[in-house]
């Protein structure tokens, strides 16, 4: 805590429980705006890894990463490099970071940023062993006619090589379940840099991406639980420069 | 030669090898406005099947189909109707048939009528055994910075249960690539009638169909090698009633 | 029925109903010594093809083909031959045919033959989509300690490339679930011939085959549902020339 | 160095290159009986990740682990955990540890213990992405008549999770191909442990173990790059308690 009064940020104990499974906490609203839990007991749930009699749908394996809408790439870069995280893949161009991707655990991401109005949540991400299985969450949901739900993909990011699909669950909260990203844990692992003109970073298959998966996002509470306002975005855009979410334009 | 003489179109016959590996042939100018071959002699080609050290990039098992686009989707059925070919799947409403797949062999089809301009040949379709294989001709574009030639998918098709991708070839003739379609062999075997607007009948997952697709095909030639001249539609376009192809309406 | 009877076979009309979902049939025993159920209307099930959120398990697509253990693989092959039924793939040497696959439909089987005693059942063989789910079936069978279950496999067949997993039921009747086989529906489709040296015709990895798979099949019911004796084999057995399912030898 | 000699143990600096793409390094004889080698600098290769037009065969993704043949598992356990390794599984009884998976990176093992004569080397073991890369493998090797180098699977074995197929290189070393384990990353990752009566534990759908996956092993080498006999058991096998390499048993 600490730390963050230091930053002059504010932080808050919270008993075990409040977030069911997790031991005593502290929340934190960090420097971009995002309440952040710490937290050093949690529960164990049983091991359902090879239960594949009880496995339905995704088959997710793990939750993986989250991925953040942040109006300054640069001062997320700086404060997550600061926390100790590496950096795997960007995107960018000479003047500008329009994306980054971090990781503290050995695959390409713990966080990811996206340049927009912000702090906001873009998505949560959660790994799938194979691609079948994230077709096959697609399948599940055409079959329930709620395919409205499947917002963008089945397909490859260029940047992670993940193959993905993005859901709106019913409250709009976006999820990615994704497969086949990869190893960081060399100690020289080489950092992955995407021109923001390449039509295969955001789609390894050159599709446009839907306006929608740019321009919504979760809004985040503060630590009373309340909306935090979005700043605006203070760099120029991607999708303003790489337009690959407006083929149109 | 004389069913199509008694029908008042044109046929010539061609000598063995006109097209290589085929032998003495019979060229028609259907009522439908295509030039079809008929043969009874084919080369039998080395069998690659179990070549699996051969195989590269989509691993196509075999041709499977042809669809077409025609100005009328009613006339094309009751042609083909005529020549013994069964319905497995339309797209419909109380008024119209706006697309009809008909087999021979004991697949989904051998043909099928897509409504549009036409005579144009709308794309070829292969067969691959499992999805990751349509998945790997694309990562195999994307690869080799190739990716314009994906023009939709992957995704799977409400119609026909196909998991697909279309390319264009360099000179812009449209392939797909497919698995997943079903036996019909059965003799009571049921049609599936789609309605028009449920947006899963040209994609399971909802997906607006990208305008193109619906749009664009290739000028079939004549029995003189001559382009043959599309009439318009006569009837009212899938695209108007289901609007999957324009998101914007 | 008079053809049977010409042959001096046994046969009997049983009403509609007999077989759940079957309306009158004809039941015979047939030369080879199988009692064959003849039809002519079939209730219909409803389409669960697309029922992605119902399907657990094997998701077995249809059932695909009978394997019956037979003394006289040549005599069965000529049977089923008069009956119009194709030859796809053999496993013979210069004396002896060891076992044949014939087809009415367009895939590699419909019927296919083994050596040994009999009239008995050697396997019903279920048709999947993709390899993945061959091998969810058999991670259910482990998930649930029920790995006893699992006879041979997962692998790959030479015999018609199908990669397989054999089952055995609670009674001890042996399932097969595969995938990709082939089309064989070309009127000049050739015949693949195996020869019996060749480790990779039971399967093209090369494994042994365990015995009990050469040795075990379900005893048949006579009209009367009375079991019908084996008569011992009367050929070479191809487990003493191939040899694959005795690796000590 | 010094940690070595002060274990009575060898050691020697070799200069850059000699191991190709390393730069200075010290070769040890470890307490184990293996030459270890230790370096701070590794040329990088070029990043081939998203060349799938390149991809043949297995599509390996990376290099994962070593299993080592050792006389006494506990000791080889209790020798890498002073280095610091987490243990993922193990199988054992009430008496004696069979077998043990460790790990430095956040996957299941990169070292893991097999209990025969020993030192000597199992298997080296890579990663990939699907099982499907794993099946590809085993096809390409039955379609060159290749087959006798696949050894063992394909299969799932229930340590790991991991989907393999075992290959003989053609010295006779032992390869493993897989895919899907897990992530051991949390710092309260649980232990699982297999009994060693278990039929799941090598192989998840219960089938025998080959015999000489327990008894062929590659010979190690010394500083000197001679080979290093191999000291006999000291612990009662598995092989003789567990006995799934010997159905007859």
């Amino acid at each position: 805590m600490a730390f963050y009064e230091h930053l002059g940020w504010r932080s808050v104990r919270v008993p075990a429980g409040t977030t069911p499974g997790i031991g005593p906490a502290v929340w934190v609203e960090d420097p971009l705006g995002f309440t952040v839990e710490f937290f050093h007991q949690a529960a164990l749930a049983d091991r359902l890894q090879q239960r594949y009699d009880l496995r339905r749908g995704a088959e997710v394996a793990r939750l993986d990463h989250f991925n953040i809408v942040v109006p300054d790439v640069q001062g997320a870069y700086d404060y997550y490099s600061s926390l100790g995280f590496g950096l795997s893949e960007t995107i960018e161009d000479g003047q500008t970071l329009y994306a980054a991707w971090m990781y503290r655990k050995q695959t390409v991401h713990d966080m990811a940023f996206t340049g927009g109005a912000g702090p906001r949540l873009h998505h949560l991400g959660f790994f799938a062993h194979e691609s079948h299985c994230v077709l096959r969450t697609c399948d599940i949901l055409g079959s329930l006619h709620e395919e409205a739900h499947i917002e963008r993909g089945p397909g490859r990011h260029g940047v992670s090589n993940a193959f993905y699909v993005y859901l709106r669950d019913p409250d709009g909260h976006r999820l990615e379940i994704y497969t086949s990203d990869y190893y960081t844990g060399d100690p020289d692992h080489p950092v992955l840099r995407w021109d923001v003109t390449d039509p295969r970073r955001r789609d390894f298959y050159g599709h446009a991406v839907i306006p929608s998966w740019y321009a919504e996002a979760t809004t985040v509470l503060d630590l009373e639980g309340n909306p935090r306002p979005a700043r605006e975005i203070r760099q120029v855009e991607e999708v303003t420069v790489g337009a690959d979410g407006f083929p149109a334009r």
